[in-house]
């Protein structure tokens, strides 16, 4: 029997477990609200996200920690990656026999710069660590629309292992064993959503935004390339192909703080406009440091940094991709400067 | 002195031959139809195309080709893919010191499946190739928007002589030597681009079309280094950059082609409602017949094929990204079967 607890009760969250029990998984979700989970559990519906879908019959909830935690060996997370490594200390009184951790959240530990498989490997080092990946609006995977993305571990057996647990019909899962090149991807693409915001509120074209993302997706390849990624993974679904989804479709909270920042708001008042604090804010700031550090050149991510927390005007973006970027050069060599 | 001559009173000719003369380039524009020359020369408008733009008093227009081929050993062809082999034909005689060649039209011979660039390798064989790329519409050039580009040529110094010549502060030009992979992701993206409005007309989500686009994307990748292309280059702008602003900006005549198809119309209906056949319909033919002679997997591409050709339901196409894409595997290996 296959077993599987999603932890975290949010959209992403409810999506999946709904998806899996629907394709006859034995899935518990676990809220951090009792109230949530029993709504979940008696209705059918989670009052909080995604409200409107009818979640599978098979679909059971839980507030209780270790009883979510005690369920199943397959773990999935599903908490913001700021609530990652404190769910991973709580859980980790709970590891057992043949356990396996699959993290859906995609971002970076802003206090502490860490990718969230290195957060991992700190708290719980003999937990098997896969993450999930790719162009996954929650609303369209929780109504059965189709759509395909990368799981990714080090280890090959592990990515194939949540591979078949997760993948239905209309969920297509690849595996992939470059973590750090999926990771990346997964957070940087935030910061070039900002970007492109700020570009459209610009009354930029599509020429520049088209150039403005692709120019980003570049930056992410050197600096991917540094840390050991393969560039042509940035290239696939986890990478340029979740950029496209987050920086076109309009519905990216990333994309519309960079519109707020571009008509002249401050981090602050876009932020109050937005009700909440887009992930690429927090990103950004990591991303920079990592560049100043490997001497990885991010002209365009400096520039969205320089908007959000330096209050330079949204044209520095325009001009670093038009002058600062790097200075042209063949293309297949764009990481090695 | 720094002449240019631009063969082709199209669109995206206009539009370049207008941002080169607006930078102090002495720029003939030859035009197949003598009266539109004349139009262009006195009333400093093109009464075909990019018809509101007033285009810069430098720019002088003919429809005499010697008198073009004349003007400058610096020659970029516009006219369209199924017009530049007879275009080169009738330039031959007229070849001079340190001629070049810039083509700028994205596509493959149909009659021949030939490249553009082989096509001129046959016709003028001592001439110095190159070809410039990107996602660039011609509107938005011609408005003085920001856009970047790549010109690429087997010979470096080539490519960066095209570069000084056209890249101007608004006009971002990158150099390549990797003209196979230049070529093939302009002339294929119009294929995947017919693939987004199929499945944008079936109703498919953001999730779907951007997996669709990036295993599109994967598909040429594979293709493209069976070819002797760079993977890497198909990941920049000229490949996913132009794919961008072909099938989420909806204004790709390649992308409504899909729609009309996708909503159950023929081609002959489809093409009959646009009032043309768009590019996208030729490649295919030709780029099914290369994978088929080289075998390499295109599902996708296959798809796009049986809908315009074999009257096969748009919802193969979704088969297609969800069964018949190759199977899961390492993304970095996407392209050796």
């Amino acid at each position: 029997m296959t077993t599987i607890t999603v932890f975290g009760g949010g959209s992403w969250g409810t999506a999946l477990a709904h998806l899996l029990a629907s394709e006859g998984r034995d899935v518990l979700l676990w809220c951090r609200s009792a109230e949530q989970a029993r709504a979940i559990t008696l209705t059918g519906r989670n009052p909080k996200h995604l409200k409107t879908v009818d979640l599978a019959p098979k679909l059971l909830s839980t507030a209780n920690l270790s009883d979510a935690a005690d369920f199943s060996p397959n773990w999935i997370s599903a908490v913001p990656a700021q609530a990652f490594r404190s769910l991973m200390e709580r859980l980790a009184p709970f590891r057992q026999e043949g356990l396996r951790i699959c993290n859906v959240a995609k971002g970076i530990e802003i206090a502490s710069g860490f990718r969230l498989s290195e957060v991992a490997a700190q708290v719980i080092p003999d937990g098997d660590y896969a993450l999930l990946s790719g162009p996954s609006h929650a609303e369209e995977v929780a109504a059965g629309q189709p759509a395909a993305v990368v799981v990714a571990a080090v280890d090959e057996a592990t990515a194939r292992h949540w591979q078949e647990l997760v993948m239905t019909p209309a969920f297509r899962v690849y595996t992939s064993t470059d973590v750090v090149g999926v990771e990346i991807g997964g957070a940087v693409k935030n910061v070039i959503a900002v970007g492109a915001g700020i570009a459209r509120a610009m009354g930029l074209g599509d020429n520049a935004t088209a150039a403005l993302v692709t120019r980003g997706l570049a930056e992410i390849m050197r600096l991917g390339a540094r840390l050991g990624a393969n560039p042509l993974t940035l290239a696939g679904l986890t990478g340029a192909g979740d950029l496209m989804v987050t920086c076109f479709s309009g519905l990216s909270r990333n994309y519309r703080l960079g519109l707020e920042i571009g008509r002249g708001k401050s981090l602050q008042e876009a932020s109050d406009a937005l009700g909440e604090v887009a992930e690429g804010a927090f990103t950004v700031r990591a991303l920079v440091e990592h560049a100043l550090k490997l001497d990885v050149d991010i002209p365009l991510s400096m520039a969205v940094y320089g908007a959000l927390y330096r209050g330079t005007p949204p044209a520095e973006l325009l001009e670093a991709l038009l002058v600062r970027s790097p200075k042209p050069e063949m293309p297949p060599l764009f990481w090695r400067e």
